[in-house]
């Protein structure tokens, strides 16, 4: 089968200052592309380091794409590794140091001497114009290999791969069509899904089913090849399918969506609003539902309570309920989420009271125990909740949970 | 010289669904302990490619990090790709697998048979344990080479180097003395500081000085190598002594402190207390100044105003002057500060109104519109921003922006 591997020169890469953005996006074009990637490799400003990555590389992948280390400076190597893969030397091309020298004429810069570099080319390799930076790109074959290289800044990479590279690659045979889809899960663990879905995630199954987590967000990733997109499209929709059978209202959205985006769908859809009442998440609710623009529609008063005296004086909870439950309680939960709504004249509210740490736990209130209520005028429904890990964890969490209460709360099943 | 390899197992990260933060993370620890990288590599859940990249990475590395693929489910093919490479056999680890059990234990879960699989290790290698989460690590020695195996979830991958990994790695001879340490600054441009630090910044200076940008927070870092750590440490605090004179207030903090982190602190010296009273960034500066424990100290009411009548109602600002001048105005930003501190009755209050787009945007009136007002019973600043991107820079900007003014208010700046 035919499959790619991604290089990303530079020495910032391997000591940590840039985390490597490029290979995420290059990824992703050629998974889409139907040309499965099977290496990354992040390799330093070095002739030989870059040369013998090369030849890895080449070894097993049909395409090669290089990024980085095309600039006019001593530290900007690419074009001498591929030179010593290649075995071959550089030159001078003409076209490309018209092009170079334009770019800066058109700025009316004159081309500084270093720049000269960015013009030469291995022998035998062609350049790529870079309309929006001085550092062509080079196209090489090797063998069976395409081998890309283009500059590491994003944005002139980018287009560089979409305008010139695209093309080249929908040229090669024998690329499967893929078709991926993800549903994203709330609310319950990685192990249980992983259960319930059984044979389903076989590696060696078609579609491929694929399960990341991230702050209690499963996103199973639904995969098909096929020589056709018809077929990949409807070898995904079967198992989309079965999957919303199997795992139900445990499904809130697809893709990239969040949980704060179909509440907020949801509270649009049925023309309700929402009144926040935050103590331990202190304000991570109500940030999360207002990243979503158009949230205005439906929310409009947010109170962040973070002491026992806010709890009453903004949310009118009684001084005796606090000191008779304490502030994480059932009770005050309840006291808070009707004092919100009954302040902000709204459909529903969400309070949430807990002790996110490290600080401030006891035996009988540990650190991580949370209460979150959702009231309306029909009801009031508030669950417990025993959270772990660290503060960042517990907040998440919460506000999360409380977001996918008030979902299935929306929906009727709750 | 020693160095070393970073391995990343996962699908995810080859097809693009994953940004690796993992990498830049363990470059950036390694790095300051001396052992520069030479290679990060990122490979699919594919038992043999986790083998061959294992064999690449000990052929000229001392050190080999891993990370990822040691979930429960049947995609995890990291202990099989280790035992592979090993040539060795997986064992279930009676020691884990109480680790493992305890795990569950502690949260009243009964463990999921599937969970026994991360009790297992290839025969020779050690277990290290994982306290946030089941799926312990894997210590191992081929040749000269130490191999690390950690989980791929970030908290729990960061938990179990520093905890266990860092000592081992401490003992490794030979390692260069590296110190870094970063200036955080705010209020200013990249390309200002650029200008006035000069030929500092050249790339083959020791100290290296790197800058960085994220949402306008920048970052200053300054690495120095020598054969010895204390004059490694001259070298830094030449460079810091001479730029914190250069830079002045712009420096906000140090390493990996935050404008809400130096703001808490400032409060909490000064015995001060703050309310906040948002409106476009809704709860963002409240979740920021809360992310960190102890901030109960010194704050404890946020009011998220969405809408005019939130405003009105929880702020006491006068429709009148909704009505003349707009909710995005300087008259309405003042007059939600001062109603948030008489509200909450606290020595100073933040109010932040603008307009975050995408839309709502009119020629007089903007998209990045912001006015922030410090209030206190002293005097009331407001100032008038002019933001640009997107939303979320818009937001993230205001927010930082408002901890920045409080900051300088603070210490007597302004």
């Amino acid at each position: 089968m035919i499959c790619a591997s991604i290089i990303c020169v530079g020495n910032e890469l391997l000591n940590g200052q840039t985390v490597d953005s490029n290979a995420a996006y290059l990824g992703r074009q050629l998974f889409s592309l139907g040309i499965p990637v099977v290496r990354i490799v992040a390799v330093p400003d070095d002739i030989q380091r870059i040369a013998d990555t090369l030849s890895l590389a080449c070894s097993d992948s049909d395409v090669v794409l290089v990024t980085g280390g095309l600039g006019p400076t001593d530290d900007d190597l690419t074009r001498q590794g591929l030179a010593r893969f290649l075995d071959c030397e550089l030159y001078e091309n003409e076209a490309l140091i018209k092009q170079v020298a334009c770019f800066f004429e058109q700025r009316r810069i004159s081309m500084p001497q270093r720049n000269r570099i960015q013009a030469c080319l291995p022998q035998g390799t062609e350049g790529i114009e870079n309309t929006l930076g001085t550092a062509p790109g080079i196209l090489a074959r090797q063998g069976d290999a395409v081998i890309v290289v283009m500059p590491g800044v994003p944005h002139e990479m980018k287009n560089m791969f979409e305008q010139n590279i695209v093309p080249v690659l929908q040229e090669i045979p024998e690329r499967a069509c893929v078709v991926m889809k993800r549903l994203r899960c709330f609310g319950t663990g990685e192990s249980m899904i992983a259960d319930r879905l059984g044979s389903m995630m076989q590696r060696d199954r078609n579609p491929l089913i694929n399960c990341t987590v991230h702050f209690g967000v499963i996103t199973l990733t639904i995969t098909a090849r096929a020589d056709q997109q018809a077929r990949a499209e409807a070898l995904v929709e079967q198992d989309v399918s079965y999957l919303r059978r199997e795992l139900n209202t445990l499904i809130f959205g697809v893709d990239d969506q969040t949980l704060a985006q179909v509440v907020g769908q949801l509270l649009t859809e049925q023309k309700k609003t929402i009144a926040i009442a935050e103590s331990c998440t202190g304000g991570l609710l109500a940030q999360c539902l207002t990243d979503h623009a158009g949230a205005s529609r439906y929310f409009n008063h947010g109170l962040v309570t973070y002491s026992n005296e806010a709890k009453i004086t903004q949310l009118s909870v009684s001084p005796e309920c606090i000191a008779q439950y304490g502030a994480v309680s059932e009770p005050v939960a309840g006291a808070m989420a009707r004092g919100a709504r009954a302040r902000a004249g709204t459909d529903y509210a969400i309070a949430i009271t807990g002790i996110a740490g490290p600080a401030g736990g006891t035996p009988d209130k540990p650190v991580g125990l949370v209460y979150i209520c959702i009231d309306s005028q029909e009801d009031s429904h508030t669950r417990r909740f025993q959270f772990t890990h660290n503060r960042e964890f517990i907040r998440s969490r919460s506000a999360q949970t409380a977001l996918n209460m008030l979902r299935l709360r929306l929906l009727g099943f709750d």
